[in-house]
């Protein structure tokens, strides 16, 4: 089936498939907010329609959480599943926003049109892509060049933690020859990259009580034990001067960078300073004896992602807290043990609590760093599709984010990913004001229809 | 003017007094967040209304922030201040409140009565208490026994912005013999106290800014400085083991306890273990070498009294914040210099900024600690009506809260103040559920009484 056709459907349609995602960018699907569940069925209604409005037999999938999305097409060629999500990260702090993160706008920049809005680039945008590379196939042959199977999350940003168990229980049917991933970015501007190792992630929530409850500063600072305090020695003693992890045992299994993969990485000649200038920084924190390259892609870390204690409102309270807590996460790599660093970090937290201070712990996930077999001929067919469509060649990169369900597809499912998206550093994912750029959208669906071809062949 | 038949009248009028309190409770006047800036308006003009009731001369007086209360009464006799606020602490977190803290009630509780509300110990039952007193007076003999001015705050839990300067441009008016403030407590269960050491006070809040924006930590934790990690290093610093604080210069002008003084407090048979027992703690934390009282009491303190960074609600977000921030208090003895400290913590926290962090400060209030002279013969005459009111002896005792007014009244009026108050240990005071026992409030208004007549005598 002649590609150009496709290609071609696929400029004439932009302006319509820009529309479809802007509906999709409308539904405030934040699925770590309760408030929110029902935008997240919203979400997935919405996806499933769309997908039967193509042809596909498409359908929602009731789990213990969010919905699944599954939709099926294609009766020839090779067997592909694709996997996105539609869920979204929380929008706070939403004074930050320059509009109402869930009415979505192309705006015009001095980088080119973007679309702007919460989920624009992580991950609707990204998933709309194949989409409507399929769509154009669809419109232009009748048909699907492989036997795909869509497959969207809504759990993502909150943990998936009905993602595993929907997994096992439907193995035979989202089994395929291989996975398609499109919750990456592209390497700077214009390089397409297929990530081919990703860090593990551990979710860790600490909350320490001190005082059974808040007490007057002034009436017991001093004698009682301040849980805040507690709190801020624990995490000062996360890492040592020269920026590694102490808890015990966290480096064991984390390998050094083959020397092939530290030349490549070498010849991309990623700008750090260009990297950490974009967000008002110059000095590389972090390992002190790793360049800013490596501590992203192959190094572990331990961030703080959020903490809270006492009074945080305007003006000032002098109150001594019953409790305080904090969200860390750690990023994995090679062969560390999420549960083995979890069992560590919540012996050294309960070490260092003082008398009469408990310390109470959620988890937020645990998944192991991933490493692509690339020797699947998949992947070169995949690098030449890209590198076809962009005007740089494209590369074998890491990832400093976690894509947890690629070690699922993997462990459950038996099966490669080929981890492969158009965001870019300045996306502000996670952030405010959150972008994806139109030229992204556009090229990202383009570039499915090419290795949606090159895998056919 | 006997007095006999002034508190015969209190005893009968008690109901009403309470239903009084019960009112002024209702009104949700938090002095330290904008959207209540009506409700303080409307206690400071309940306040008004209720001493012209009285038959004083009485009016709000407008500020640069919440409004004062003046009202004048009598026209014999020693010429008396009385100061107590009307505004309240912030009622966060109120689902931790078993009731609506607007909505006062009384309650039997296996101590006794008490009027459950925010502010009915902190400080509108208390001010309240003098209130009474005078009213009963003037019904009983249709003058008062002193010539007293009342002058309520609406700012003391805000750091009294307006304070100073209205002290400043009323001097004349507001001068008195001796100033008679109740925003204090008895000493345990039934001892009455008069405060004559106050501890001093310096409000800081810190922000720290790394990047420009919230950050992926998974594409960016690691070579991007996380300002959580920043400020918890900070904090962990402000303190060594032995529980001293850290800041340059922090302890010069902290005295020792005069021998005399330590043997008085050492008399009063203080139990730690029960003090700290009551909030759930066992172990004295703080300066190793110092006992619980000394720590509340003579020794400076530090406490952090708010943090917050990142992302504190439901579930987990894999932020890097651009910003982390606490309030931070000390407590401050002697001859300490709160604008020394504060030049000496900003240095020190500036000192220990990596690359590309930045501190900004914002100060909310900074005062001395205060002794006072209590070789005033108004002294004694109020100790004795006190312990003629309680089961046991009244004490001159030190206080772990700060009470700048009393500091200002000596350096801008020229005169002494009597701290005298009825607040117990588990008042909750900047807590949720704070109360105020029915037997304070009535004791406290036949002590008040008493006092009157003592110091007319």
């Amino acid at each position: 089936m002649p590609l150009d056709a496709v290609l071609s459907r696929i400029d004439a349609d932009l302006p319509q498939a820009t529309e479809r995602l802007m509906a999709l960018l409308r539904i405030a699907s934040i699925s770590t907010d309760p408030a929110h569940a029902d935008d997240c069925a919203r979400a997935a209604d919405w996806l499933a329609r769309d997908l039967r409005s193509m042809g596909l037999d498409a359908a929602t999938r009731a789990t213990a959480g969010h919905p699944m999305v599954v939709g099926k097409g294609g009766d020839a060629g090779p067997n592909l599943l694709f996997y996105g999500h539609y869920d979204v990260q929380p929008v706070d702090p939403l004074d930050l926003w320059a509009r109402d993160p869930f009415d979505p706008a192309i705006e015009d920049t001095s980088k080119g049109r973007v679309i702007r809005a919460r989920g624009a680039s992580d991950d609707k945008g990204q998933l709309m892509t194949f989409v409507e590379a399929c769509r154009a196939w669809l419109a232009v042959h009748g048909t699907l060049p492989a036997r795909i199977t869509m497959f969207f999350e809504g759990e993502e940003e909150s943990g998936s933690p009905s993602l595993v168990p929907f997994l096992e229980q439907n193995r035979a049917e989202l089994r395929a020859d291989i996975a398609l991933i499109c919750d990456t970015g592209l390497f700077g501007e214009d390089r397409p990259a297929i990530v081919t190792m990703l860090r593990g992630l551990l979710g860790e929530e600490v909350t320490i009580t001190g005082p059974s409850k808040d007490l007057h500063s002034g009436m017991y600072g001093g004698p009682a034990m301040n849980p805040i305090r507690v709190l801020t020695n624990v995490i000062a003693a996360l890492h040592d001067e020269t920026g590694r992890v102490t808890v015990p045992g966290f480096y064991d299994g984390v390998p050094e960078l083959p020397e092939t993969v530290a030349q490549q990485w070498h010849d991309l000649n990623f700008d750090a300073g260009q990297f950490l200038g974009e967000v008002g920084l110059s000095t590389p924190a972090g390992e002190t004896d790793r360049t800013a390259l490596e501590m992203i892609w192959s190094r572990p870390t331990c961030e703080v992602n959020g903490i809270q204690g006492g009074y945080t409102g305007a003006g000032f309270k002098t109150v001594l807290p019953s409790k305080a807590s904090a969200k860390i996460s750690f990023r994995l790599v090679g062969d560390q043990d999420p549960l083995e660093i979890r069992r560590s970090f919540r012996k050294m937290v309960r070490d260092m609590l003082p008398p009469d201070c408990t310390a109470d712990f959620a988890e937020h996930g645990a998944s192991r760093a991933a490493r692509m077999s690339i020797d699947d001929p998949a992947f070169e067919k995949a690098r030449a599709a890209l590198s076809a469509e962009w005007p740089k060649p494209a590369a074998f990169v890491g990832c400093g984010g976690s894509i947890p369900v690629a070690g699922h597809f993997k462990q459950i499912l038996g099966m490669e990913s080929m981890l492969i998206g158009f965001g870019k550093d300045d996306d502000a994912i996670h952030s405010p004001n959150e972008k994806y750029d139109l030229s992204s959208f556009h090229r990202g669906i383009r570039s499915w229809a090419r290795i949606l071809a090159a895998l056919s062949a």
